[in-house]
Parts: C-alpha cells; sequence; structure tokens
C-alpha cells in the first residue's frame, strides 16, 4: 500500500504521543503534527512549578529525559515527523479527507490531505463574564507564556496580594506559587468547600484548615462580580458578593472547555467534549482524538465524563498510535477520577466516586475516616495521613478513596486505583498482601485499616459519627463527650465541649458506670483505635447510644472558629 | 451459650491480635494468651532498627500509639484479655481440650480447658551445624533479648568487623544497622546473589553493586565451614570455602523454622508448617492457626509455601478472631509474596513471582526492565528506580515484579500488589489511571511505562538483550555497540566493549549506514528509551539483528569488575 498520510492536530501532549508511537509501530507512515502554539510537547502541569520557581526555566518543561529540547527538527530527525508549528487548523473536510491550516504568522493556507486524522486540540480556560476581565494583571494558567507573564508581573510589580479565583487543582496550585514568591493569597471559591472536585466536605476542611495555617485566605460560598482596576488599568481590587479584597494580581482558574469548534464544524459527535469510543475513534472512524477535548469514561459510575488529565492525555496518544497503525487493537476503557495534588506539606489526592456522585447516582453508600501515621509509628519521620473510603452497603464495594495530610499518600492513591478499577471490596482490599517494612509502613499499612474498618463498618459494628455532626453536638445537654485519651494527651488539645469527661481508655471497663446512659455517648481519641473500642466496652456495659468520632480529633478542622 | 473459653498460644503478632479481635467481636468470650518470652506483642521487623540505633528505646517496639506499653495489665484492663507471661504450652490434648502450660520460672503446671484454640508459636531461627557456633560473639536475631544483647556486644567489645551469613532481609537489615556504628561488614552467602528470595539475579547485581559503594563486603556461593574463637570463648573469624574472614562478631541469619512441635504431637496436619484452611483453621475445626507457624497459599503459583511475615501474622489473627467469634465467615484467600527492604539509601522489593519460580513452575515469560526517575524528570529531587516484570507469554499476565533503586518504590510494590493479586494483564497495567501531579509521577508512571515495555516486547516489537548476556558480549568481533547517547552523557560513564560506536539518537536515522549489517548490533543509552527507539530505526535501516540492552546502562553492575 502506499504510505500513510496522518495529520496531527494539536502538539502538547496526546499529540505528539499519537504521532511518535504511529511512527514506531508504521515507520513508512507521513505524519504532520500541526501545533497553532510555539512550542511542542510541553509539560504543561509543571507550569505552576515554574511560576513558582520550583523548576528554573520553561526549557526544563519541554526536554526529554537527556535533556534533548523538543523542537521540529528534534521531531523530524529522531522520530521522522514534520511539524508545522505556528499554524492552526481552521477546517476539516471529512469528504475529501483534507485539512486546511493557516500560518499564523504569514496568513499562508494549506491544504492536507489525510487517510487518518487525529484531533487533540485541547482545552481552553473558562472567562466567566466580568467585569474588567482583560485588566492587566489579570491572568488565566494554560501555556508557557501564561506562566512567564505571570512569573514577570509578579517580580516587576512588586505583588504583595493577590486572589485565585477557583480554589481546583490549577488554581490552588498556583497559589502556593504566589506564595512562594511571598504573596498573600486570597482563593475565591463559588462552592461550600476547597477542590470541590475532589474531595468531601469533611477532607477539604481539614486541608483548609492546615492551608490557613500556611497563611492562605479563603471565601467559600462567594461569587465575583467584577475587578476594580488603578489609572494604569491594572487590577487593583476584587469585588465580591461578601465583600471587596484588594489584589494587585487575579488568576482566573474557574475550569476549562474543550476545544471542540472543528470537530463540530465537520459534523462529529460531541456532548460537552468530543466523543470517542474505547478505541479512541470519533464518529467518524478515520478521525480519532484524545486529550483534553475528549469525553472519558468513568469506570466506577459508567458515566462519560469531562476530565482533562495529562496523564490520560498521554495513554489516549498510544492508543490512537497503535490503532491507526494495525486496526483497532488496543483500548482505553477509561478512567477511575484519580487526582492529586501537593499543597506546601501536605498532599491530597483521590479515587473514584466522591459522596456526592454517590447522591447523584443514589448508590447507598457507607464512609469511614481512618488516620494515621505513614510509616511504623515506632519510627523517626512519620508523619499522619487521613483516609477516606466510601464503599457500597449492598456489595461492599470500593467506590471512592481520598486522602489527605503531610505525610505521604501519593502512591497509596495509586494502590487504590489499581484496587478500585478491579472492583475490589472493602474485604478484598483489607487482605491485600502490602509491602511491609518499619521504614516503610506499619504491619497493617492505612489501606488495609480502612478496608477493616469499613468493614466494620457495613457489618453494623462500629458506630461512628461525622465531623459536621459532632459540630452540631458540641453544645448539647443531651450529649456527653467522652475523652479516651491520656492526660498529657488532653493537655495538648481539647474538643470544645460542653459536657465532656476523661477516662483513659485503660479505665473505660472499670468506669463504664460514669457515663450516663441517659444522654448520648460520643466517644473519642486521636486516631478513632480507642473509639471503636470504646464504643464496644460502653455497649458491652449497657450503654444504649454510643458512637465514636470518625477519624478522631488529629485533624479536627474547627479549631479556629470552634464552630 | 455459656461463655466460650480460647486459649492462645503465641503472644507476639498473630496471638495478640486473634484475642483482641475475638474479644471485639465477642465481649463474652474468656481469653487466655500465653506466651513464653517475658515480651508481648512487640514490633519484631523493628528489632534491626533498634540494634542500629534508629529506633531509641525497645519500649518503642511494644507500645500502642499512644504510647501505652502492651503489658498483662494493659491487655486485661483495656481488652479484657488473661496473659499468662513466661508460661510455655507443652501439650495439646484434643480429645480432653485442653492445653498442659508451665511457668517457666517456678515450673507450676497447668492444664487449662478450651473450646476454641488458637496456636500462634512462630518461628524459631535455624542453626546450622556450623562448630563453635555457641561461641560468644554468635548470635541469632529474634527477639528484643538477641537486639539487645547484639547492641550491648557492639558497644562493649569494640567490634570493627562483622559477619553475617545468609544475604536475606533479617541478615542485610542487621548488616545496614552494623554500618551504622562504623562496623566494616562482611556477607557470606550460599547462593549466587544476593536476596535470593526477593530479586533475581539482575537485581541483585544492581544492588550488590550500590552496596558495595556503602563499603559492604560480598562472599556469594560460599559455604562456612566453622567459627574460630580467642582464648576466652569469643569468636574473632569466620572459616568458609573461599578463605577465612576476620570478624568479632558473627549473625547467622540462614533462615528461620517454623515452630510446629506442638501441632504435630497433637496430630494436626503439618507440612514445612501448620496445614490451614483459608478460614485459618487447621486440621481440627476447633483449632486455628497463624503467623510464622503455618503454610500460606501463593495467589499467583497457587502453591502452598512458608513465607512467614508480620503483615500476614496479622491479617491470619483478625481473621481467627473473627471466626471463633461469628464462625467461619472471614477468609484470608492467601498472599502473592510481598517483601521489601532499605538497605541504606536504597530500597528494594517485590510481590509475586521470581524467574527461578516461573521456570521450576514451566511457565513460559518474559521480561523486561525499566529505568526511570520516581518523580518528573524536571522536578528537583527525583532519584532513579529501576522496574523489572515478569509477565506469561500465553496471557500477557503479570506475574512477578521487583523494583530497586535510591528513588521511593515502596508503595508502588503496594500498588502492583493489588494488580497481581487481581491479576492484571500488562496492557491492563499500562491502562491503570495513577495519580499525577509533577511532584509525584511522572504523565506516565514508570509502572505505566513498564506496562508498555513489557507490550512491546510481547508484541514481539522490542528485541532487548540482558545484563549477563550482554556481558559475556563485550569483547565478541562478532558485536557493534552503538552508543546513543549524547557526547556529554558518553563522558560521564562508558560501556568496556571492545567494538563501539557513538551516534547521538538524534543522528541515527542520517547516520544508520554506519552500523555494519554483518554483526549483531546492541545499542544503548540510559534508560533504554532510545534504546528501543534506535532498535526501531536500525530495523527499518534493513539491519537484521538488533537489540537494545534491557533496562539501559544507567545501573550497569559490573562497574568495578568490567566482567
Amino acid at each position: 500500500m502506499s504510505d500513510l498520510k496522518v495529520v496531527v492536530i494539536g502538539g502538547v501532549a496526546c499529540g505528539p504521543k499519537a504521532a511518535a508511537r504511529l511512527k514506531r509501530c508504521n515507520p513508512h507512515a507521513q505524519v504532520t503534527l500541526i501545533e497553532k502554539g510555539h512550542d511542542i510537547s510541553y509539560g504543561g502541569c509543571g507550569l505552576p512549578y515554574f511560576v513558582g520557581s520550583t523548576v528554573k526555566e520553561l526549557k526544563d518543561l519541554m526536554t526529554t529525559s537527556w535533556e534533548a529540547v523538543r523542537t521540529p527538527e528534534f521531531m523530524k530527525e529522531t522520530k521522522d515527523i514534520d511539524t508545522l508549528l505556528g499554524w492552526e487548523a481552521t477546517k476539516i473536510d471529512r469528504e475529501a479527507k483534507t485539512v486546511e491550516v493557516k500560518d499564523l504568522h504569514s496568513d499562508e493556507v494549506r491544504v492536507l490531505p489525510y487517510d487518518k486524522l487525529v484531533i487533540a486540540t485541547g482545552s481552553d480556560n473558562f472567562k466567566p463574564p466580568i467585569a474588567n476581565i482583560d485588566a492587566k494583571g489579570v491572568f488565566g494558567m494554560k501555556t508557557p507564556d501564561d506562566a512567564l507573564a505571570m512569573q514577570s508581573y509578579i517580580k516587576e510589580h512588586g505583588v504583595e496580594k493577590a486572589v485565585v479565583i477557583g480554589a481546583g487543582l490549577i488554581g490552588m496550585e498556583c497559589a502556593e506559587a504566589y506564595s512562594d514568591w511571598g504573596v498573600e493569597v486570597t482563593v475565591i471559591e463559588m462552592q461550600s468547600w476547597i477542590f470541590p472536585q475532589m474531595l468531601d466536605k469533611e477532607m477539604a476542611a481539614v486541608l483548609q484548615n492546615y492551608l490557613e495555617s500556611e497563611d492562605m485566605n479563603f471565601m467559600l460560598e462567594t461569587k465575583v462580580e467584577a475587578f476594580e482596576v488603578d489609572d494604569e488599568g491594572k487590577v487593583c481590587a476584587v469585588v465580591t458578593d461578601k465583600g471587596t479584597v484588594e489584589a494587585q494580581m487575579v488568576l482566573v482558574a474557574a475550569g476549562v472547555r474543550p476545544v471542540v469548534k472543528l470537530a463540530k464544524d465537520c459534523g462529529l459527535e460531541v456532548s460537552k467534549a468530543i466523543i470517542v469510543n474505547e478505541y479512541c475513534q470519533t464518529s467518524d472512524p478515520d478521525i480519532y482524538a484524545g486529550g483534553d477535548c475528549v469525553m472519558v469514561k468513568n469506570l466506577v459510575s459508567g458515566e462519560l465524563m469531562y476530565a482533562p488529565m495529562g496523564s490520560t492525555a498521554n495513554k489516549q496518544g498510544r492508543v490512537i498510535g497503535t490503532n491507526i497503525a494495525n486496526g483497532n487493537v488496543e483500548t482505553l476503557p477509561g478512567v477511575v477520577g484519580t487526582s492529586i495534588v501537593k499543597m506546601f506539606d501536605w498532599s491530597a489526592g483521590k479515587v473514584g466516586l466522591g459522596e456526592r456522585d454517590c447522591q447523584r447516582l443514589g448508590i447507598e453508600y457507607a464512609t469511614c475516616i481512618v488516620p494515621g501515621p505513614d510509616i511504623t509509628h515506632f519510627m523517626p519521620g512519620k508523619k499522619i495521613i487521613m483516609t477516606r473510603l466510601l464503599a457500597e452497603k449492598a456489595t461492599g464495594k470500593i467506590l471512592g478513596v481520598q486522602i489527605v495530610g503531610p505525610g505521604r499518600l501519593d502512591k497509596r492513591i495509586d494502590t487504590m486505583a489499581v484496587a478500585i478499577t478491579m472492583g475490589v471490596t472493602a474485604d478484598q482490599l483489607s487482605k491485600m498482601d502490602l509491602a511491609y517494612a518499619p521504614p516503610f509502613s506499619s504491619a497493617v499499612d492505612n489501606l488495609l485499616v480502612a478496608g477493616n474498618v469499613m468493614k466494620n463498618t457495613l457489618d453494623g459494628m462500629a458506630h461512628s459519627i461525622r465531623y459536621y455532626d459532632v459540630l452540631e453536638k458540641l453544645d448539647s445537654d443531651d450529649v456527653v463527650f467522652v475523652d479516651l485519651r491520656t492526660a498529657h494527651e488532653r493537655a495538648q488539645k481539647t474538643l470544645p465541649a460542653k459536657h465532656q469527661i476523661h477516662i483513659p481508655i485503660e479505665e473505660l471497663r472499670a468506669r463504664a458506670n460514669e457515663v450516663p446512659k441517659d444522654k448520648e455517648a460520643i466517644v473519642f481519641c486521636i486516631f478513632s483505635t480507642r473509639g471503636f473500642e470504646g464504643q464496644l466496652i460502653l455497649e458491652q456495659a449497657g450503654h444504649p447510644n454510643v458512637k465514636f468520632i470518625q477519624g478522631g480529633i488529629q485533624f479536627w478542622p474547627f479549631d479556629k472558629d470552634a464552630k
């Protein structure tokens, strides 16, 4: 057969990967990569780390592991791929099987024939309709140019206060980057808690409590109404429905939107983003698509969703390259909604469904929270992580996990990503043969403990109460709180509860009758190990209504406002 | 029913866990815990870290997370468990359903009736028949007393040189601990490489190469014949079939043997260790057993094996406690042979089958090795890890993984433990939705890359050659080595190959004809990314016989002896 002509539109993540994989599988294919910007194949997720100076040069985001910069020359010499840099694809003609492209510099237009086409047009920042959004000092974060402009602005204008609109991944990573420059940051979020896509309410409250200790400010359930500008046209304040915030710089991180105009205009099936099958093929079998411009299947819920991620884009690129070369032999079944973020010395990650997903889907679910040290408690350097599981009541199947804390949690998220992809139950999770040596974990790792606690919960043996419900009851005369910790622990931190007695766990059997049976008893400790034991001891002593605080008070998030 | 009487023999890991879980599930059970030593419920795996002073006090290994020491009083007050400390179980009468126990101090004998019995008698060190093995300065590592004695001996006798016999987990962890005291350590191993249970030959060679750089000495394929003692009866040298080694101290870490006499004497089914079903029940339905004295099922091979691990003992304890309380409702299907070790600044871990297992079982398998940074290559602080996969040729199912290196690999081992437990294939592995943000991994994590490389291998697209085979060919006149790296990289490290040409990957397409077609071509780079690309380019240029070095030369382990 004559050589296969392939045009790839989009040169950041999915596009170059598809092109390179295709050339490995079929060296005779003629591949042309179209990129309207002036960089190809850069690590976009690294941009906030350039803004914060963790990454010293933008070039570092564009190099291979052997420090070769991925220029058009590199793509040609090493991979035999032609690149049109600074060219935009303007029209797809599916009948003629051509793509019209335009040189953004010279306005030259060419029409490229294709046998197979790849659409990897990515996403654009959503620009909400706010007055003065184009003022100087108002930024979005998408390209290396954005990162460079932001960093220059901070340096040149001596920015002291910044506002970030949107407490999602990109907004928060940039907020940390600004803090690295000594800028005071206020994050404004329309929803009721931070990282609303990633975390449930309690977990977000715990993380927010930490971030406030790092001097980050938050305004939740707040709507931005306008930007105020000074005489020079520079932003100087953000007007919200809850007041005006001074700021010499603003990041609008209100989410991204898939770039689907080309796909829509040529009649491909598009919902919020382009619809592809598990071969990454659009409704036209000769056109493949991947990256931030396509919908993906959530393997837990079965729903199609829009979840743009660099990691997924890379997988899609490989699948597309293989399938164009060899026919549809490789699939990407979907994702499990994994995400992760580092914030100062803490991390937070998530896999699967959150509480609102479960509610929306009408799934009956149980939750548990298990805090504990990330390595054996007797080893130096241990730090705490807090693991929250959601499981389906009927089957015990793990639906979701969230972990936050200062301890190492990233690969525990990965472990759960595999577990949730494979549909494991709480029981199966608790039996996993995870690696144990004291420098790495406890003999029973946090994830296994979480599996066991979930089993105790599903079996009806563990009765716990959640932070926000505890908060409601702190002042109640119908509730008695029982602190099961040592006097030493109690001296360091207390819960501001109206009716409270202190009975160390070792004394609880002997002193169970001191806990009045006519009140609801809420027992607690640091991690809820003693809490659960205490609940059982009081129940055995005939107490009719005992619960332990889910997750203990290690990360009790309401210290400051004490409700 | 009248209260259930349960006797638990063994107070270290499985026993106390079984007792505590049982009491949580059935508060009315009368539980007696028998321990012949003078400590209960200690973190045995932490003992080497006490020897090396990472853990400051032995007490730390015996405390809860809230620093309560697990004494008999604690067990009684908190858990309502009776403990006989310093008592040994001497006989089980299955007909009468009694256990005879003896106070090792007073020789008092009691006969305890049981409804259900738990055998958690653990393991003893294997003591090989070596002359003078009872000399002063010769140690085994099993109990807190052993650890204390060893540490005292190092301090009191100014030990300068030590020998460790056995390059398995315990021996090597102690070897590191001795090094922490400035002791020069020689490790003697009968088999051909270190960590023979955990690592395949190449991986062990890479780790050994690093450990030698940390001044550890190794004698492999070496048999110890005798210990020499001085006038005071203290060990002063180790005599082997390869010469005599000076040593003021010796650790015999030649493996452990299950303690099964009680079980055998009362007629329970015992092979190497006690046979239990997945409910952790012995051949007598009223007797359960767990921990270091039982066989476990390897879920990958389906074989019963002896694999004593603290993590497994804890799981078995929980299953036993639940099942005695509630009938046989909980199972432990088995393990996947996970193990992990920290050695100075490196780690090594393993899940599933090794190469020798595959050979023994007659499984046709493929291997690949993928080195790469543990976080995105543009982030500071990245370190390298090297991942080796074994997969079944017929199905692509992942049979085993080994990872070594200075980078973070512990939870990647966990991720693979879940993957291998669930029977994932290389293709499924490569599609896992692992968490990506630059501080935590690359956009395509090492494990996913390993899945992809394995797929390329199984598909017949990637042709690689392994370290030991490369070693054989370094001097061959029939082979040409092609270094695909930059001049800068090449200046830092080379391969001592007789016929070698340097063509950076960017130039290979243009200069492919410089590689003689009448010789076998072996291409290489650092990580084998360019190696694979180079193989494809040369094949496309018509070269009939090209391979890349599996795993690149990043961790080429034969620097010193240069074959």
